[in-house]
């Protein structure tokens, strides 16, 4: 929804320079912007940027020079980058107005509670027992099974599934192809060699705030609860095994996976297909590298790991340089056994030989 | 479905102290269980929290000392944590009777055959030529190519897509969005930097007992077919590579890729994160450690790999010590370096300078 | 669809000896291969399979050695490889032919514009604005959002999400369970821990040709677009984070990921489970390891990269090597270190005990 900067500087509490009926439509980068677009410059880098811009507005430092910049519109503030991001939240706003009404091809149980202003969009179905808060919006081919509960504003993007018992908090996002409360991998081996399932009889839990990234796979608990706290956020093709628990805050980057029982407390951040073991416990505020592989329970709250077995930040990061010469070292090491083999020789000449 | 505790013993061969009336309505973590509750200890350490446990009844060890237990129900057993699991297997039990019957949203080819007490769920489609053997339950949004075959009392949980001409054999699972028969791939290199598509047209092919989970993915065979044989089980967000071919009671887990042409022995263990290259051969009853990257095959059965690339376990283990410790390492080499010089100037001081 | 050896010699400009009236039904390995197959020897490793053949066909080099080879009907060509994947696409072709309608069991926006020949499976859904060109084939339970664009000819298989205002080239294939368009991971971190989330206003855009593979994630841009490149392909279990460029030709191999705004260039190989941190440019023809850690930026086209971090394949590959050996050179120092001091002692008898 087009807006004139003037409108928006007053939005943000913020100062505007230049023509405040300029008419804002889309938000680019700042080397793409074109006439209709606002920018930013939150890093000083990016100034040279600003010069020839073709952007209608930018959102700029308070004390960013701007005298050879010839934007129709700058919008002073004290954090471009967090300002800006309001921006998009404002120009983001009443673009698509939330659906509502069960479509004619979706299916909904007799048995299922669905709130107010509820969209189910086609082919999803939603089976009985469930409860579906008010605004909750399922895109279409969406599977919600038995007894699930889902809080208010939650939003369920294509082709999610959830399966029976489980429970989503409110204002949750799960994007599409996202699993809630597969079978944990749970195999009792028998003396022939062959497995026995173990049942899985616990739920998956998501409390509010919670976004869950596409195609990422969170299992049901054997017993009890796999339990995402408030405001973590899990990216895709993330995998939560049974039992884990990530705690409030926590940050989970595309293709980690955390093995069965660990418990992830607040604030704890981790890279890119890391993975974690089984059964430990990781300290709040906990920075885990990416692909680092985590292998022994973190007690010391706030700190960083890395690698794969991961070990502290700064040493592993030492031993990485050392590693690099390694070749070196060994031709090193070789030349002084040389040397000291000569000395020795030097120093007995009359010893035996060998 | 509750049950008495009376009943559970005899059921399990045991011998219960206490009250046989006790009625059990779930299973729990011991640390987490109320009234109604059955748990276990099987490992001494979690002794201490049956003291002040609430759950109505425990499955524990014939000799555990039970003297300040004050328990209502003690079963004991020879194996606390095989009998606990056929306690779970007795609780999910009828809990939920399989459903039956063709839903009217769901579509099915007319030149499609479908046994005896096979349910498909709304939204799912079955191609023309498919076979569905008895007691098969597809869930809903599922998607059958044509000329599947799955066999009897196999289960396709929500979003599960199987391609043209792929087998199932009986008592599989398959876990919401697995994708079984995706095109390997499979890609010509041309003179010019492009590459040309190599038909991909065999297929997969899932022998009995085999578990598939959330999100996995297995690509048809070029020629012939994927497979994965008898009792097999792989956990979510596994890739498995066009004609590749896993042996009987293999594990795969989650997040664990195998190259194409591979072939896994019976018995293997793949720990989460591995991967491995192509056109290998695993020995029966390798173990690979998580996150091991393994390139090259294993003739020895038995082995146990780590690391990327992937050695002998306890090799490994000891380069991993070592690596730990390079700065230092490279710190003596230094000193020993500057004290080998020293001497030899103090044994030659009448060198020439350089 | 089966077909006459002969006919198939002429189709490939090629020599044949041997019977023409041979029908061929299908391609087979050449150890696998029955009476109707055909097979091929392009590796003199698989010459010995050629003797013992039961295939009724072989694809064979100019100057291969038949004499001992009692197959029916021989076809020799330069490249037995190349020819014999142009024999698969030969028998791949009519087999099926495309289908073609908007099944009764689709639900298609009455805005949505649909080409000629377009076919639209059961239980797929087309938003509103949505435009597909000729020929486009939508299997079953697909979602596609509003405003999508999807070139003539391009083949979405089951499951397949694209989100609003995403556009796909022409000729493209979308295997199954892939999502186009989710949002990026972008979340700005609030003072009290909590994160607020950052609209994702961009979209993702697919060249011509590309291939993408089963439960792979495109995340949309946060502005601008993420986009893939002409003839770029990609495996199953991939994740292309927002606002990354994938260049033509590139091949990124299954569960590789790649963060956000990255740039890969043209040509570039990427193997399986490597992984790519953000805001990094990657020269063309750049190839990286299976499981490598890509922390910076490559420069130099052609270059080739192992480890994580990874580093030149050349000095990677000898660090690896003495790594291997690192408790040896341990024991090695170790041993210098007793040896130097002995001689120290030896040459300073008189010196003062520590």
């Amino acid at each position: 929804m087009p807006i004139r900067a003037g409108e928006l500087a007053q939005w943000l509490g913020a100062e505007l320079t230049g023509d405040p009926q300029v008419l804002i439509e889309r938000a680019s980068r700042i080397e793409e912007a074109e006439s209709g677009s606002i920018s930013f410059v939150a890093n000083p880098k990016y100034r040279s940027f600003a010069r020839g811009t073709r952007a209608s507005a930018l959102v700029i430092g308070l004390d960013l020079d701007s005298t050879d910049l010839d934007c129709p519109a700058l919008i002073r503030v004290a954090d471009p980058y967090a300002s800006f991001a309001r921006v998009l939240e404002r120009l983001s706003e009443d673009d698509r107005k939330p659906r509502r009404g069960l479509a004619p091809q979706a299916w909904v149980h007799p048995d299922a509670q669905i709130g107010e202003n509820v969209w189910v969009g086609p082919f999803s179905s939603i089976d009985s027992g469930s409860v579906l808060g008010e605004g909750v919006q399922v895109h279409p081919a969406v599977c919600i099974g038995r007894n699930v509960r889902i809080g208010a504003r939650s939003i369920l993007h294509p082709g999610v599934v959830v399966y029976d018992d489980c429970e989503i908090g409110t204002d949750c996002v799960l994007h599409a192809g996202a699993v809630i409360g597969s079978d944990g991998f749970g195999f009792a081996p028998q003396p022939d060699g062959s497995f026995r399932k173990i049942p899985q009889l616990g739920n998956v839990r998501l409390e509010a705030h919670v976004e869950i990234g596409a195609n990422t796979t969170i299992d049901r608990a054997t017993m009890g609860s796999t339990l995402v706290k408030s405001g973590a956020k899990i990216d895709n093709l993330v995998q939560l095994a049974h039992n884990v628990e990530v705690g409030e805050y926590s940050v989970l980057a595309a293709q980690s996976g955390v093995s069965g029982s660990t418990k992830i407390g607040r604030g704890v951040q981790v890279g890119g297909q890391a993975g974690l073991v089984g059964h430990i416990h990781i300290a709040d505020g906990t920075r885990i590298n990416a692909q680092s592989g985590v292998n022994r329970g973190v007690q010391e709250p706030g700190t960083a790991l890395t690698g794969s077995p991961a070990g502290p930040y700064r040493s592993e990061l030492k031993a990485q340089v050392v590693y690099r010469t390694l070749p070196e070292m060994e031709a090193r090491l070789r030349a002084l056994e040389v040397q000291v083999l000569r000395m020795t020789r030097d120093q007995q000449p009359t010893q035996q030989e060998p």
